[in-house]
């Protein structure tokens, strides 16, 4: 596996990477951020809200890999970039909103780089194939659905009457697996893995895509959380 | 405490313990996926709420002990059943909601194999009596602690109004530490301790046995939750 | 570091730092038991709340700075101090709830020894000065949330119309960073410490001090959570 993780660190130049990375939790904490002003909290709990859906996924993977201390307490940039999107909601959340669909649009990309850059490192960490998918799909989604559980909503992640999420994620990190698999994976190809989950989550959003419930569901109304 | 773990792993052949730690994911995650059926979750919920409750207990103890990367992501079988669960309850949940009482038999019988495997591996990693104990509770309970807690509910284990759970699962832990203690631990008392924590759970339901509420509680049904 | 660590290891004497790690715990286990009594959980329940109150905290850090198995499992104190909080609510609770000044008194008295204990083991286990602070913080305020999360409740630390709870344990937790930046820190300065974090808790308590919520926010009543 030494060669392997030998090209993984070639994928991008490290600050390339690291740029990346910074761009997807910026996308991220903005989404906990306006979560946070939606419900009602403080400046402190916005901060709290953006910091956790931006950095909840990774830390969690790094946890489960044994990459102890997770690089959310290592790099300085990884905790101050929710701080400023947090600092940013707390001004001007009502210009945010106005421009949603941009910042879903770039929740998307988050998305699909979380899920390339998550199962990459939970594969140089040793995990099989399809734990690698699982981990990769748990960075991507993790933060979240942390988010959802402080903010005592029901994870957007699991609900029926939402576009799909997850998916996007599964297909982004089983590409990435495949080029393994295949020893085909590069900076090309792992670009094409994020570009593909990114694409499928915009599709998503546009055509209003949505899993299937239960087969023969009964209509119970009274049952369906608020 | 070498001759220990030798004796430990001669407990159950590795394949017939394999098998029981299977049986006991799959009858949990049945109770996540039937839990995401009632919620109104889509087919991706479903499969989440059941790898949740299956595997969360184990996780927990296996990141607490040190014993990275879990077993739940190592072992593509116990990744495996779950799905499998989630996919019997999404397309035959009617008829799984049927036999309830039988899939709360087999819940109970996950229960006593859960909190006898999870107290022996905590003690084989090094921990104290009480603390094995403590762990081996936290895998029988922790899903389902962690399904509830991702459906919106107060977790059913820390509710007055529902029939025993956790006593079952200590009786089960605590006599496995005696054994440990007395030097008595083998297949036989093992499976009386696994069995002991079952009948007592069956029992439980059987009887609506419940642990009282603080003493002298006023009566204050406004603070009753939902 | 290595001198470092000596150092710190020397700032009190092991048995007075135990002694007020018991009495932070004890505190902060009252004040999960008696939400558990204002929830209707049977006696177990209260007991779990009372566990994760106190420990959760440190366990999230322990977990974080890889200090596995953490110290909620190897030292039968810190487990049994919570019990004994359970056991005094469960039979005491009308008393102990007429005393809730004194109570909150000494929850503050928690949040400032555990923001100084939890800055100071985390820098101890190499992480950075920022990261540190994060970590005594989360040290501090974490059980709290678990409590919350558990009890199916927004976490009050997030909510704006509660006294300002995460602000003095952020202060603790920056004097003590600073006194490590200036190589000041000795028991003076973290009795200092723990003491500003217990003085601004007790007057954000007395005069109401909170944090704002976000600029412009128009009226939505509806969005209130509960």
């Amino acid at each position: 596996m030494g060669d392997n993780i030998e090209v993984f660190q070639q994928l991008f130049t490290p600050s390339v990477q690291h740029t990346l990375d910074l761009v997807g939790i910026f996308f991220f904490a903005i989404s906990g951020a306006l979560l946070a002003v939606r419900k009602n909290f403080d400046v402190f709990g916005i901060a709290v809200l953006a910091e956790v859906t931006a950095l909840g996924g990774g830390l969690f993977r790094d946890l489960v890999i044994g990459a102890v201390p997770p690089a959310a307490f290592t790099d300085l940039g990884y905790f101050l970039t929710p701080l400023l999107a947090a600092l940013l909601v707390f001004f001007l959340h009502p210009e945010v909103e106005r421009i949603q669909l941009g910042v879903n649009v770039f929740d998307a990309a988050g998305l699909g780089l979380f899920c390339v850059a998550g199962t990459t490192k939970a594969y140089e960490y040793g995990l099989g194939l399809t734990a690698s998918v699982t981990l990769g799909l748990a960075t991507a989604v993790g933060g979240g659905v942390l988010r959802d559980v402080l903010a005592n909503e029901v994870p957007s992640l699991l609900r029926w009457d939402r576009d799909l999420y997850a998916v996007p994620a599964l297909v982004g990190a089983s590409t990435v697996v495949l080029c393994i698999h295949y020893d085909a994976l590069n900076p090309a190809t792992s670009t094409l893995a994020a570009l593909a989950a990114f694409a499928l989550r915009l599709l998503a959003m546009r055509y209003h895509w949505r899993a299937p419930r239960a087969w023969h569901r009964r209509s119970t109304a009274a049952e369906v959380p608020d």
